[in-house]
C-alpha cells in the first residue's frame, strides 16, 4: 500500500481523551478514531491488526477442531430470562444494552452467547453420538460499561472470540479445557505478548472453574498475586493464602474502654496499642435480591485485612434461596441515603461490635429484619480481641467468642494480599502485578444446560444436561495490550505477527529519481515475495515519515538514502534500533528471512512469556 | 472436516415458519437457526459461504484501492441529528433500533455509516492532496424491519460489505462510481449469480444517482422494468416510460352524469362506456411532516395508471420546507381512522373531482388547511375527460382544464408499466421481473459533507464541501439468493466459488474397511491439493448420505462403492447429475481441475448473468 493514497493521518501531540500509553499511541498513530464514549472505529492500520491477531486465534481454535459459526448480536429476552440471567444482566450489573423491538419485544445487545448457543445446542444435539462439539465466532460485543475507558480496553463495542463446548461428562469438559488452555498459550505465545495465566472468578458467567490470561503491564485493570516458583497466580479477586500471624492481644480481661475519636482501626489499634491483628473489624454490607429483598450483612474480619467483595458477592448469591430469591442484584456499603429507608436509629459505625442489634433495623416488607452475621475464618481464632461497642467513642477489649459474642456463620471472605504466604508452599510468598485480561477460559457444568432443558440421550438412553464450556479472548483488548507491552518513547513497537505491515520503505526525498526508482522496485520486490509493505512515497519531509514509521511501529524501515550510491539501502529494526546497510538486490530476500525468523519465533514457547 | 465430528444436523421436512425455496432448504441443510424473528444464527456450513462470499467482495474492493475498516455498530444519535436523519430513521421509517444508554444518552444500532464516516472524514482529510479516499467495512447491520421475512432476505441482522468514497469533485466520484459499478459486476459474476443492474431511487439514503443490483428470482420483493435490447432497466420505484397512447374522448359536451355505484374506474368506464386512458383519477393521501405538520394530497393521474409512491413521496421531501419541515415522515392513503382526524364533512369517495373543495378540511393547527393538489404528466393533454363531481354516485364528462377545472402543479409521480414504451427506443417495450436486490451504488453528491461540514481545502486554497459516494452489498442476502437462483428437488446446487466445502466424499457403508481406507486417502489427498473436502463418516445408511449430500449442495460428490473392486470411484457432478468412474489414484488431481475450472469460469464474464 502506498502511504500517498492511504487514509493516513497522524498526530504530533497526545491526544486528552486518552490517558494510557497504549491508547495515546493507537490515537496517534490514527489506528483508532473515538466515535463515542467507548466506541472506537479501526482505521485500515488497525483492522489489519485485528485481522491478523483473528487468524492467529482462528488457527488455534480450529487445530483443536472447534467450527466457526457466526450467532446474532441481538439476543431475544426470552432465551436470557429462561437462564435467569435477564434481570442480572440488564439491571444488577446493567452491562448488557437492551431495547424494545416495533412489536414491543424485549431485545439484549450480545454480551455473550451462552443463552443462544445453548438454545442452539438442544434442537441440534439429541445423542452422545454427536459430542462433544465446539463452536466459536469472532464477533463484536456490547457491554454498557459504567466507565469506559483507555481506548479499547474497557470499551462498549469490542471484538471478541467465544466459544462454547459441549460434553457428555465432566471428564470430557476438563479434556477440552486443558486443551484450550494449551490452545490459548499458543495464541498468546504467537501474538507475541508475555502473559500470565491466573486462577480466576467466574463471575455473572458462573460454572465451578475458571482461568484468566493476564497480559502484564501496569496499565492493567486486574491485580494478579502469584509466587515467583510459578506454581501459583490467581487474581486477587479468588486468590487464596495463609493470612500474616496474629499478635497475641495485650488484654487478658474483658473491659469497655472510652475511646473517644477512634473509629478506624489504625487509630483505635494506636489508642489502644494493639495490633490490628488482634481486632475483629466489623462491616456493614447491603445486599439486594432480585425478588426485591434487601438484606443487612454483618461480615467480621481480622482488623488487619480487607473483605474481598467478589467472594463477599459470591457467597451471598449462593444464598439467594434463603431469601425466596434467585440472584443477588447488588452488594454495596450503605451510604447515610440508603441507611435512612432502614436504620430504626443512628448506627454507631465506626465503633459496631459483632452483636448489633436487630433492633437497628426499621420493620418493613422489602428490609429482612435480621442481619445476616459472617464471621471471616480469620476471627475464629482469636481470644481476647477488641472490637467495638455498639456506642460512638467505644470499643471493648479482651473480648471472646462464646462468652461476649456468638460466633456467627464462618466463611472465607478475605481478600489475599502480597506478602501473604502461600497455601502450596508457606516459604513462598506472594507477589503481586497487574494485568490486562485477554483471555478467559470457563468450565461451566450444567448450569445452563439444566437451566434451559438442553440435554442429549446418553449411551444409556437417559435424557442428561449437557456438560458445558466457554472460553473468550479479547480480540481487540488483546491487540492495544500488545502495544501496552510494547512501545519507547517514538511510538508502537509491534510484533512481527500482528504488525499491520512487516515492512515500510522510505523514500527521503520524493523529487529524487533514482531514490524513488529503488523504493519502487524494492516496494514491488518485498510484496512480491509475501513482505506485506508500505510504501512511504508522501511529498513530505524524510524526518516527518521516519517519525512516522517509528510511530506506527513498523517491524522493519527500508530507507532508499545516501547509501544508494553504492547500490545499499539502509534497514532499521524498529525493535531495536539496529542499523544495516544492505545491497539492493539483497533486500527482498534478507527482509523476507527476518520476518519468516521472527514469525518462526512466536511459534516457540518464549521463556519470558509465563511466570507460571 | 469430518461429519461425523461436525454440528451437522439436517431435516427431512421443510420448516413451517420458511415461504420460499431457499430459506426452507437453508433450515433443511443446518446452514442456519432462527434465533428470534428476523433473526438467524449462521451455522459452520453458513459461516464458510459468508467467509466466500466475503473474500470475494474483498478482493474486488481491494483491487480498486479501498481501504478495509471496521466502524462501531453503535452510533451516538448526535451524529444522526447533525445529517437530519435520526428522525426519519427512529421515527418515520423507524427502521434503526435505538436505545438509551446508561448515560441516558440515545444510541442508534447502524443500519447504514454515512454519518459515522463523515465524521470521520471530516477528521481524517483536510487536503485535496489527499483525495480521493475509498473506506470499505464488512458488517452486521441491523434493521427494525417491519416485516422480516425469507430468512436472510429480510432479516433484522444481516452482513453487509458497505463502503464510502471522497473526492474533490463530481468527476472523481463519477470515476470511482464507474469503477465500482464494474467491481460489482466483477464480485456478482465470480460468486456465480445471475443479475442485472438496474436505475434506482435513492431513498432515505440520497444523492443524485443510484443503481440497484438485481439477482433475478421469483421470490425477489422487487419489481424491475427492462427492454430486451438491453438498453434500459430500472426498479419500478424509478421507472420512466411513454405511457400507453389515450383513446378520445367519447364525450364532446360538459355534463354531470348520474352514475349510480360505480366507485371505481373500472365500473365508471363501464358505465360511461368510455376508455380509462380519458378519465382523470383523484387520488387522496395523508402526507406527514417531521415538524408535525399534515397535508392532504390530492393527485390527479390517468384513469388506467397508477401513482407511484416512491416518486410520489420523494415530491412531498422536496417540498418539505414549503410546510416548515424538514423530512417527510409518512405517506399513506387515509382510512376511516385518519380522515376522522381531519375531515369537516364526509367525503364524496370514489367521486372526487380535481376541485374538491379546501371546506373538506376541519381548521386545526396541525393539518394544513389547503389541499397540495398534483397533476401527474399524463393528464395535461386530456380533453373532454370524465371525472368525479364531488358527490356519491355522480360523475361529470366532457371536462377541460381551464374550463371546468384549473390545472394543478404537474409532475411526474406516474408508475411504469409492463408493456409501456421505452423512452430511449419507442419500439421497444418494458417487460417485467422480480428482483432481489444484493447491491446499490449511489452518487451521494455533498449531501453529508454539507450538512456535517465535512470540507477539505481545495487547491485554490478554499473549504468546499467532500464530494461523496456510497455503495453497499448485501453479503448475507446474496448468499442466500445464490440458493434461490440454484436448487432442484434434492436441494441447493452451490456455485463451485461460494460453496462451502468443494468436494464431500461418502462412505457407503462405514464398516467396509476398503471403504474407509480408500475415502481416507482421497480424503487426504483433496485436501493436500487445496480441495474443501467433507469427508462423511458418518454410521448413516448410505441413502441418508445421498441425500444430505445433495441437499446441502456440495459441487462434487465422491463415492466409494462398488466400482473399488476395480480400483474406481464414482464422481457425481451436483449441478448436472452426470457421474463418472474415475481411478482411485486420479481423483484428487481430476476434481482439483475441475474445481480451477469452475472458479475461472466465474471470472469470466457469463453472457446470462446480465440481461443489459
Amino acid at each position: 500500500m502506498r502511504l500517498s493514497q492511504m487514509l493516513f493521518v497522524t498526530l504530533r501531540e497526545d491526544p486528552v481523551e486518552a490517558e494510557i500509553p497504549s491508547h495515546k499511541l493507537l490515537l496517534r498513530g490514527g489506528f483508532i478514531r473515538r466515535i463515542g464514549s467507548g466506541l472506537y472505529a479501526y482505521m485500515p492500520l488497525m483492522w489489519r491488526v485485528l485481522q491478523k491477531v483473528s487468524q492467529i486465534v482462528r488457527e488455534e481454535m480450529d487445530a483443536v477442531g472447534a467450527q466457526e459459526c457466526l450467532f446474532t448480536q441481538l439476543q431475544p429476552s426470552e432465551l436470557w430470562k429462561e437462564s435467569g440471567r435477564w434481570e442480572t444482566y440488564t439491571k444488577a450489573e446493567g452491562i448488557m444494552f437492551s431495547l424494545v423491538d416495533r412489536q414491543e419485544r424485549e431485545v439484549g445487545l450480545g454480551p455473550t452467547h451462552e443463552e443462544v448457543v445453548t438454545s442452539i445446542a438442544r434442537d441440534f444435539i439429541r445423542s452422545y453420538r454427536q459430542l462433544p462439539q465446539h463452536l466459536y465466532q469472532i464477533q463484536t460485543k456490547f457491554r454498557d460499561e459504567i466507565r469506559p475507558r483507555f481506548g479499547l480496553m474497557r470499551g462498549r463495542e469490542f471484538v471478541m472470540k467465544d466459544s462454547y463446548s459441549f460434553h457428555t461428562d465432566e471428564e470430557s469438559l476438563k479434556a477440552t479445557y486443558a486443551e484450550m488452555d494449551r490452545a490459548y498459550r499458543n495464541m498468546f505465545r504467537r501474538c507475541g505478548l508475555a502473559f500470565i495465566a491466573v486462577e480466576a472468578d467466574s463471575g455473572a458467567i458462573g460454572g465451578s472453574k475458571s482461568q484468566e490470561f493476564m497480559v502484564l503491564a501496569d496499565a492493567g485493570e486486574d491485580d494478579v498475586l502469584y509466587t515467583s516458583d510459578g506454581n501459583y497466580s490467581a487474581n486477587v479477586e479468588k486468590a487464596d493464602s495463609i493470612p500474616p500471624e496474629a499478635e497475641p492481644s495485650p488484654f487478658s480481661a474483658y473491659e469497655r474502654v472510652h475511646t473517644l475519636g477512634t473509629s478506624t482501626i489504625a487509630t483505635m489499634c494506636d489508642f489502644l496499642k494493639c495490633s490490628p491483628t488482634a481486632v475483629v473489624k466489623n462491616v456493614l454490607y447491603e445486599a439486594r435480591y432480585d425478588n426485591g429483598k434487601t438484606v443487612l450483612v454483618l461480615a467480621n474480619i481480622r482488623g488487619d485485612l480487607d473483605v474481598n467483595d467478589t467472594k463477599l458477592t459470591n457467597e451471598l448469591s449462593r444464598r439467594s434461596g434463603d431469601y425466596g430469591a434467585t440472584t443477588l442484584i447488588g452488594l454495596d456499603v450503605p451510604d447515610e441515603a440508603s441507611q435512612a429507608r432502614w436504620a430504626a436509629k443512628p448506627l454507631p459505625l465506626g465503633y459496631l461490635a459483632p452483636n448489633l442489634g436487630d433492633d437497628y433495623i426499621t420493620k418493613s416488607e422489602t428490609v429482612v429484619p435480621q442481619f445476616l452475621r459472617l464471621a471471616d475464618k480469620t476471627v475464629v481464632d482469636l481470644k481476647n480481641f477488641s472490637t467495638g461497642a455498639n456506642e460512638a467513642n467505644f470499643h471493648v477489649v479482651g473480648a471472646n467468642w462464646g462468652e461476649q459474642f456468638e460466633l456467627p456463620a464462618v466463611v472465607d471472605i478475605r481478600t489475599a494480599q502480597p506478602g501473604d504466604r502461600a497455601l502450596h508452599d508457606p516459604e513462598q510468598h506472594l507477589e503481586t502485578a497487574r494485568g490486562i485480561e485477554v483471555g478467559h477460559i470457563f468450565q461451566l457444568g450444567t448450569k445452563y444446560s439444566q437451566a434451559m432443558n438442553a440435554t442429549y440421550t446418553s449411551e444409556q438412553g437417559e435424557d442428561v444436561p449437557l456438560w458445558m464450556g466457554t472460553y473468550g479472548v479479547g480480540v481487540s483488548r488483546l491487540a492495544q495490550s500488545a502495544v501496552e507491552q510494547s512501545y519507547d518513547k517514538n511510538g508502537i513497537i509491534w510484533p512481527v505477527a500482528i504488525a499491520p505491515y512487516h515492512a515500510i520503505v522510505v523514500v527521503p526525498v520524493i523529487g529524487d529519481a533514482d531514490q524513488v526508482a529503488a523504493a519502487e522496485k524494492i516496494y514491488s520486490e518485498l510484496t512480491r515475495v509475501g513482505v506485506e509493505t508500505l510504501l512511504d512515497d508522501r511529498d513530505v519531509r524524510a524526518g516527518v515519515k521516519f517519525k512516522d514509521a517509528d510511530l506506527i511501529g513498523i517491524p522493519f524501515r527500508i530507507v532508499t538514502g545516501r547509501s544508494l550510491k553504492s547500490g545499499k539501502v539502509e534497514i532499521v529494526r524498529r525493535q531495536t534500533g539496529e542499523s544495516q546497510e544492505i545491497a539492493l538486490e539483497d533486500v527482498a530476500s534478507t527482509v523476507k528471512t527476518w520476518v519468516d525468523v521472527e514469525l518462526t519465533n512466536d511459534l516457540e514457547p518464549a521463556p519470558t512469556a509465563d511466570i507460571r
